[in-house]
């Protein structure tokens, strides 16, 4: 009898907005790639408030208005969530952070601070986990900076976020990472850090290119899981 | 020289999240879908309340939260949307329908009232324009049941809502719709009234699925572009 074991991801979200969460088209398409593979994911996010909501039609915050990550991110994988405390590494073979603003502001403050940042603590012990178990992290459009504070001085890691000559490619390098620029709809495969990056909507003009690159970021993710 | 004409969809979106606006998934997809097939889209949404905020942690309404359909629909399309007033049916090709409760809660209320109910104005009106324009309408999940309430009596359509025998469908032959069974990942294509129809997660297992039953309804509304 033949034992066919079904790869699980966890995915990490932040909210439900690319302004101020998780950016709708990128987890989506992550989803759906997980899917597309024959692999099985499961949705996680922070119990703990925005750091802010934006009016997207005006692209201007809302002053009195909260927002609860995990019940905003609850919509992007229709209701099916778990606290990311709950989030057992034993139980996943790997790791996948799509973007969007929430990534640099909700998980981490890299959107105020940047090389300076810090990463909240649940998010650091989950990334370093999957990272000293040597499984695969992928890390799509503005989360590759969360890899570069968590991971940056100690693995030295080679990532992308698009372009490499802009103000962000900069703060990734003075946290010791190679910044390497991406076509959107291509990914960079770091093999010895098992992390793979895409940029998405960093540089994207069409929707269908994001979706090109979350497909093979998913599916370099899942090559390297042993 | 050769003019290329590139066919412009119409995307109705009335909030952001499946218990209570547009599915994200299904409009996602119906958006990649599109740029995919090399058309463009256009989305719009009502500038109205929402007729319920829900929480998608616990399934639970809030019962003091107050959302706006055109700033929720707005985090989907990344910005990039207008009030559905707005929107001039000689501009577009066609028109697509994603699902989502909000479609039977915010654009009509047949999640209440069945056939009996009635749809807001706006959408009475572009779904008759274009209909009446011969343009062809894809509708995804429930929203085939605003098409019936809008044009069932008088063109008769067959349009698929996944199964047959469930009480939605048998409201929606109240309406003079014959109903066809529909796998998740196909459609159905009424040619004379230029309607396509697929059920997404009206009975989807898979978002994979769903993702090839609205890649499919795409190209047939794109086919049916005269």
């Amino acid at each position: 009898m033949v034992e066919i074991r079904i790869p699980k991801i966890a995915v990490i979200l932040c909210g439900c907005g690319s302004m101020d969460g998780s950016e709708i088209h990128e987890a989506t398409f992550t989803l759906l790639s997980i899917d597309e593979l024959g692999a099985e994911y499961k949705c996680f996010a922070l119990d703990k408030p925005q750091g802010r909501v934006m009016d997207f039609v005006t692209g201007t915050e809302e002053p009195t208005e909260k927002r609860n990550q995990l019940k905003e991110s609850a919509r992007i994988s229709r209701g099916k969530i778990q606290n990311i405390v709950d989030l057992k590494v034993n139980d996943f073979d790997a790791l996948i952070l799509p973007g969007g603003y929430g990534a640099a502001f909700n998980l981490c403050d890299f959107a105020k601070l940047g090389e300076n940042a810090s990463v909240d603590p649940e998010i650091k012990r989950v990334l370093t986990q999957f990272h000293e178990a040597q499984k695969p992290i992928g890390a799509i459009c503005i989360s590759p900076a969360i890899v570069a504070l968590v991971l940056g001085k100690s693995a030295k890691p080679s990532i992308t976020i698009g372009e490499v000559n802009d103000p962000v490619a900069e703060k990734l390098r003075k946290l010791d990472c190679e910044v390497i620029a991406s076509q959107t709809n291509d990914c960079v495969i770091d093999i010895k850090n098992k992390i793979v990056t895409t940029p998405a909507y960093m540089n994207a003009k069409r929707i269908s290119e994001v979706r090109q690159g979350i497909a093979k970021l998913t599916a370099a993710v899942l090559e390297l899981v042993t």
